[in-house]
């Protein structure tokens, strides 16, 4: 994982804060999130309540019909979901998802996924996700809605 | 594939063909499945409009949470949705799909997919896949759209 | 309201309870439910985690395609859902919904909305919706998802 | 309806025409929505593939639970979704929307909802609509799928 640092913009001490902590519980989720890893996903950056990953289609991710499995671009939108929605350290989980595919995704083809906060009330959120490939084209739109269980993401505490 | 033929009550000459088409579409769409195949999936029947799939949870399935990574649970009800869907030889993808996690999976557990077809006119249909695990408990709901395309799935025009 | 008794079958001195539950609870909702009154909605019959009712699409339910704006067969749909997921006389809230518009609704249609459990644990439920026209017709196909509040439905205890 | 045409920048003849178009279109559109006129609803401003607009919920929107019937709610997204995506003058049906209910919305609530286009490929569009109260508090957030039939909104052509 490489986390961009320079792409937030520190406005305060808390924001900073924020930050660092959204990025200190995407490298701890990531390590031990071996799903995101065998897919070839990678964090391109995080902050409090977003994140964006890449992942380029391989061989092995196609379906019958040649082009790649729906389920692998759902897999990719539902990590970039998962990282945002647990970038405040707090454990919380995906209650469900829906995703609209939009264009077919191909071999080779390098994805990126950018998931937002949309809300976040008590315990419950809604993320957007939207995924696009190399050429900006969007492949899908995925929305997700989260729920917060006990603990702590990270170790600490 | 292992297909159990017995499963089909077979009431007429053109449910036997019906029947039939169904099980050599599933065997074609998955020899070339190389997504489904790599996650270890199994068609344990086929039938007109329904698909029955399971998947054993590896442990390069789970996610930072130590539970099968929903994406994947997305993508056995995916795969079990594009049998049902593609079963009577016409072309047909996915428009997009919504699930509902109701119960995590985890390493080890034999999740079997079961889609079943709700709606089909014209180019559209709508088909629900139930996600269960070893011990009867649904894991997961699914519903998918789909719209047919051009072309056969079998090399037979 | 005229709840159909007949439609249930009575197994046991619980389940005759269930029902009986479940019907005094569609009373007791309908009464104060002016939404679902103004719509012209009647409930043809409840069960516990079921519920059947039908609206005629009036002159002023038609959007600008002169066909019923589908938020009305949105709101036949979630009444349904509503009345089915409340069946136990435990206060329940829908979190959220989806529908898939499968044929239009015309001015005089008769339609039917009838409601099932789907699932139920913990606090939340997801039940399924299939809108149908006096042709049998498939209008459309609701899925809700459910959340358990405080409070029973009717006023005891 | 009150359109806004200072809400518009026109930075070209061709985009104050897509406006010009989008506000003729809206116009028409509402006359005939026998629908979301008796809602009560207003028409804020539209543009090209954006609308938003306004209602104050009413006694007899209130379901059993004493908060508006969260069909009603769907409803003035969906509308909001309708007039955003006829906006070019191009027949255009909803084949489906979601829905998630974040807050209650109670009796002289004003709800106003803001639809955005997020993709429009071929005949399909996605569309995001906000529904807030007048506190700026989001009460739901709904997504639509369009699919565009034949022929134009206006009688024109």
């Amino acid at each position: 994982m490489s986390i961009n640092r320079e792409s937030a913009v520190h406005s305060s001490p808390a924001a900073c804060d924020a930050q660092a902590l959204a990025e200190r519980v995407a490298q701890a989720m990531f390590d031990r999130d071996r799903a995101s890893q065998r897919m070839g996903m990678r964090i391109v950056r995080v902050a409090p309540g977003r994140a964006e990953l890449t992942m380029t289609v391989r061989e092995d991710m196609l379906n019958g019909h040649d082009i790649c499995h729906g389920g692998f671009i759902f897999t990719l939108a539902d990590s970039a979901f998962a990282f945002a929605c647990n970038s405040y350290d707090l454990n919380t989980v995906a209650q469900g998802g829906a995703i609209e595919f939009l264009a077919p995704a191909r071999q080779d083809d390098v994805l990126t996924a950018v998931a937002e906060e949309r809300s976040l009330s008590g315990r419950t959120g809604v993320y957007d996700v939207a995924v696009r490939n190399q050429h900006g084209e969007t492949v899908a739109l995925f929305r997700g809605k989260s729920y917060r269980i006990r603990g702590h993401v990270s170790g600490a505490s």
